[in-house]
């Protein structure tokens, strides 16, 4: 495949109607294959419910993850006239290269994992649109980064994870969770790389803006996405889709790649089935956010990094669930007694 | 060295009250490293404590995790006769060999973390007393079992888990708690590897009635590790404290590892410094005794299993904050502006 399977936004609307869903036989014999495993019933606790949720989507009662892939994309925002960040707009770039040379934290955790990197930088010399002014995107902008994100994904990959880099991008997906769920603009926005009282309360204002004038024009929340979002988002998403069609399990990293993953979730109820929360990050809003989605994290340690850092981290226990549930032995084999 | 350091319980304690400390010179010099690393101060939360900390220990600003060694101990309780596990006392003895085989939890663990395994079990075919009736091991097997553990420990292993089976087990933790601890005996006591209603209330006043009779007579908290615990609760304390020695930071496994390490906190304050919580299990009594040592958990999967399990699954944690600190590139190195 050399492009994406749409070529206009309903095109991709229509796939995401159609989703695969997980098979329900393969996860029913990884319960039935668990329950022989040498150990008192539910004693492996979560990590026996994400094996067999694994075993749902790869299709078989002894899932691996052998080949994780994280991809990281990036891009510019225009709403960063506002003076929404501590950081200014030209780090984007510079992570990039960073990524691009081994330096970043997301490079050192790939490593630990075993995990293959991916970097897409999205013209990053072409900001989106101040959303307090426009939308972020044109539809022709929209699409392209969906494309990006769609076609970044390995179907070779056993575990997919979307991370980010976009100075700026955390006001995008504060406005957008508070375009998609309400609330009030603060329940959703945060320090993101450390802004101080000052960057937080005009923050806070410049989320509430673009939602009020977005989030009454917007024909869906895949709009919502187009309008608040950036490039880095919808790429995301694009991504996270992909994945769902080839069947690969993803893990959601922190607030700005699972505000990405709602706007699915919201356009097509169950379109995130597929994903388990790798973490709860230290942004406000995203426990909020993960408990609107009904996804417990599996990490929770006040990282708020982004580039996919918190999912990467959590590689470990989805690698540690399937060790277990595919390598153990079970009583008969082992010759012990089942209590 | 092919012996023990220690050939008397008094020289044992003697090596207590002399432990090393954290190299702190190592340790800030890895704070003043993270604060260069490309990324916002803070922002990759926990995982830099983390790493500063196994810094301190390992005596490096660019500390390691390529050696792991996870230790398991396997010891039989005579308290079993009280009916207080729903499984009967022969699947130790049948676990061990199914660790040697390699069907266990733990062995799909250690492979996917890297880690070397070592299994060691201490009399099987001799159980302790049941600590209703006399003290569980004399002091010549409490001597014993604590060289065990002191001489598992591999002096080029870089962080250390010890695990422990042995059926009736949680029965001696919840003892060893409540005598450490007070409270009541049923803040400590749960349902271990599954009893029912009627066997938790059994196991509970079998706590209750341990800690009556040798609490009042016991000489400090290693005492009552003699008179309560088993010879795996023994050797675990033993291997906590000879990594220690050898300055090896450890991830403490679930409620069984932690009361045993609890014994050497109590009778010497500091002695678990070189200590991280792996996690919290689902066992009742965990969590408050997590609480009293003021040791916050890396995970929480709501795992109940022992053997090391929730212990070697944070070490992919570790291993993860490590790599960021040792492998990622300075605002200098990779020319990011440092907001």
């Amino acid at each position: 495949m050399t492009q994406a399977p749409f070529g206009t936004l309903d095109a991709f609307r229509n796939l995401l109607r159609d989703l695969p869903e997980p098979d329900t036989q393969a996860q029913e014999a990884a319960e039935a294959r668990n329950a022989q495993l040498t150990k008192p019933p539910g004693a492996l606790g979560r990590l026996e419910t994400l094996a067999a949720w694994v075993g749902g989507w790869q299709g078989t009662e002894k899932p691996e993850i052998a080949a994780p892939q994280v991809a990281v994309f990036a891009g510019n925002h225009g709403v960063c006239a506002q003076g929404v960040s501590a950081f200014p707009p030209e780090v984007t770039v510079q992570m990039v290269a960073n990524f691009e040379a081994g330096g970043a934290a997301i490079n050192q955790l790939c490593k630990a994992m075993g995990a293959r990197l991916s970097v897409h930088a999205l013209e990053l010399k072409r900001p989106t649109e101040d959303f307090t002014r426009a939308p972020a995107m044109s539809e022709a902008d929209f699409l392209g980064a969906l494309q990006v994100g769609w076609m970044a994904v390995d179907h070779d990959a056993d575990l997919f994870v979307a991370g980010e880099m976009g100075i700026g991008n955390t006001t995008s997906a504060a406005a957008l969770a508070y375009a998609l769920y309400g609330e009030t603009a603060g329940t959703w926005t945060g320090r993101g790389t450390g802004v101080d009282a000052e960057g937080l309360a005009r923050k806070t204002d410049v989320v509430a803006r673009g939602v009020a004038l977005h989030a009454p024009q917007a024909q869906d929340a895949l709009d919502l996405l187009r309008r608040l979002g950036g490039r880095e988002l919808a790429a995301m998403a694009g991504a996270i889709a992909a994945a769902r069609t080839a069947r690969i399990p993803v893990v959601l990293d922190g607030f700005i790649c699972t505000a990405a993953a709602a706007c699915l979730e919201v356009v097509r109820p169950g379109a995130l089935d597929h994903c388990v929360a790798g973490h709860v990050s230290a942004e406000a809003g995203h426990v909020a956010l993960l408990a609107k989605l009904g996804k417990p994290p599996l990490l929770s340690l006040d990282l708020r990094l982004g580039e996919g850092s918190g999912a990467a981290t959590a590689i470990g226990i989805l690698k540690a669930a399937v060790a277990c549930q595919s390598g153990m032995a079970t009583f008969a084999e082992a010759g012990v007694a089942d209590g």
